[in-house]
């Protein structure tokens, strides 16, 4: 009997077919005892003879895999892979697996939520209402303002089309591709990131972290950004520094942030201070439909791979060269 | 010269032309001088020898009229006709005016800002997040529930447009008329009110306060809707009846909902306790555009009547109708 280690949480919650899939398939499981997002070190005392983990975005490193001396799968519940070393998976013949295109919708409707919030003020109109206080705010609205999306992959084109219902937005847009089929669908102009820092007023993340992402937004950065320029991140934690955003923003500089991933999760960082950061917890891709969907396609992988069939979520290999060369 | 008093406040705060435009006519003008919503009485004691007034939401009752005696014009800055006692206005010969087509981007577009954070509880998340905790709430995506929308004139029509962009959402709409080129252009069904109640996950009103809208949605009202509805009015408070509101919520009926306008307004009633009711001070048309707009419009129609020129804003027919007959 094969034992798999499911270390995402929640697992199985809405929905439990997933489990319902592993034991029927005669599976052993674990589903993470400690019930919040492991460390590196806490997955090293876990791993012991699981042939396999199904994950979430927990550290599984070279250490991980040391000690899994059993371990031949490791099957990402969502798309972002900086958490799982490649490179060390390979030379150790464990295959890993993702679920890439199923969190996008989930990722994207938020990031529209996040928009609209910060750029009317509802945060903080909602806080001082229920504080008592009868705050106006001056807001604006999406057609009024530049927009600025870096990264056009699955994320990306999924919040230009959910723009296209408002108005005539001015949209610029960084890849490392520019896409044509993206150029004819809506109205953008490809950029620069450093125009964008400069120009927009909305400034949205959707970019894998990767050698080449780490830090990418620092202080200096921040401070090219307009006065009351608006950043989102919705992608990965670490993309922009943490700590230079708080004392961008603590000098009063940037209208609102909303920030839903953190270099450490759980985040206890000082942006809890800044008012007019919203701050959400890594829930990017926590709707029931996607959720449900990710779990059930991740399961379905471990399932194949137990009867010897062909996988169907395998990591490409440019995800490899990605980590090994820090493309 | 004439004298213009203008309640509303904020005015000319983000952009001078409506003040300008003013004093280039030979206006003397006061701006609210207890810079808050006027109450009726307050409103008895300034009106004096003003010869028009430039309003916002205040009750221009009967009483204020019978005490503004050289009272000629009421040029509203919105839309919302509750606040003016229109048949008293056409007794006295006092013609009112409004802008009722500027405001509904700005509250269009805040009302799929209030849904995407219902939605995925970002208001909840953010509260938690500053208070140091890490909870990851589930969440819907709009293509997968059921949006009622009631009342498909200007604003809802435009939370139509805006809902083209995610996929296809259910529709509901409920009206007095059936609108065939909403039909035509939106994948909606019409629906009875109670239909709507009974089956959608999210409901927004979209009305005006009449006799007939007035307390519209009470207590059996608001049980009858699922256990996890989620219910938005950015249109006039007093629909929505406010303390059955609480109630029902305290009660742990519905998933949240979102106010942003009240019967009494500067708001300090109790809805205030309900953490997953999201509060907003009345900033529906708070966007910069459209209040710039509605003001800039509100003046020029106070030059018109100035200069004697046609009036282009005069209320039409079929409001007075409302209020006197309450259809």
């Amino acid at each position: 009997m094969k034992k798999v280690l499911i270390t995402t949480i929640p697992f199985g919650d809405k929905n439990k077919l997933p489990l319902d899939l592993l034991e029927k398939n005669g599976c052993e499981y674990v589903i993470n005892p400690l019930n919040k997002k492991l460390t590196e070190s806490e997955l090293v005392d876990l791993v012991g003879d699981f042939d396999i983990i199904i994950a979430g975005t927990e550290p599984i490193t070279k250490k991980v895999m040391d000690k899994g001396k059993k371990l031949k799968l490791i099957s990402r519940v969502g798309i972002g892979l900086d958490s799982v070393d490649l490179v060390a998976a390979d030379r150790k013949g464990i295959k890993v697996s993702y679920t890439p295109d199923v969190p996008a919708p989930a990722v994207a409707e938020l990031t529209i939520g996040l928009m609209l919030s910060l750029l009317r003020s509802v945060h903080l109109s909602n806080l001082r209402m229920h504080q008592g206080l009868w705050n106006r705010y001056f807001g604006r609205r999406l057609s009024e303002v530049k927009i600025g999306i870096i990264g056009a992959g699955r994320i990306g084109s999924r919040v230009l089309e959910h723009l296209t219902g408002f108005g005539k937005p001015q949209i610029l847009v960084n890849d490392q591709i520019v896409k044509k089929d993206l150029e004819s669908k809506y109205a953008i102009t490809w950029a620069e990131k450093e125009e964008i820092y400069e120009s927009c007023d909305i400034i949205t993340l959707h970019l894998p972290l990767t050698k080449l992402t780490k830090n990418m937004i620092r202080k200096k950065h921040l401070n090219k950004m307009k006065h009351d320029a608006i950043i989102i991140n919705t992608s990965r934690g670490g993309i922009i520094n943490e700590s230079d955003l708080f004392d961008v923003m603590k000098s009063g500089h940037l209208s609102g942030a909303a920030i839903d991933v953190f270099e450490q999760e759980p985040y206890a960082g000082n942006l809890r201070q800044i008012e007019n950061c919203i701050l959400t917890s890594h829930m990017g891709s926590m709707s029931v439909d996607c959720r449900t969907k990710m779990e059930i396609e991740a399961t379905e992988e471990v399932i194949r791979f137990l009867k010897g069939e062909p996988l169907e979520g395998l990591v490409p290999a440019a995800e490899y060269s990605v980590q090994s060369e820090g493309l």
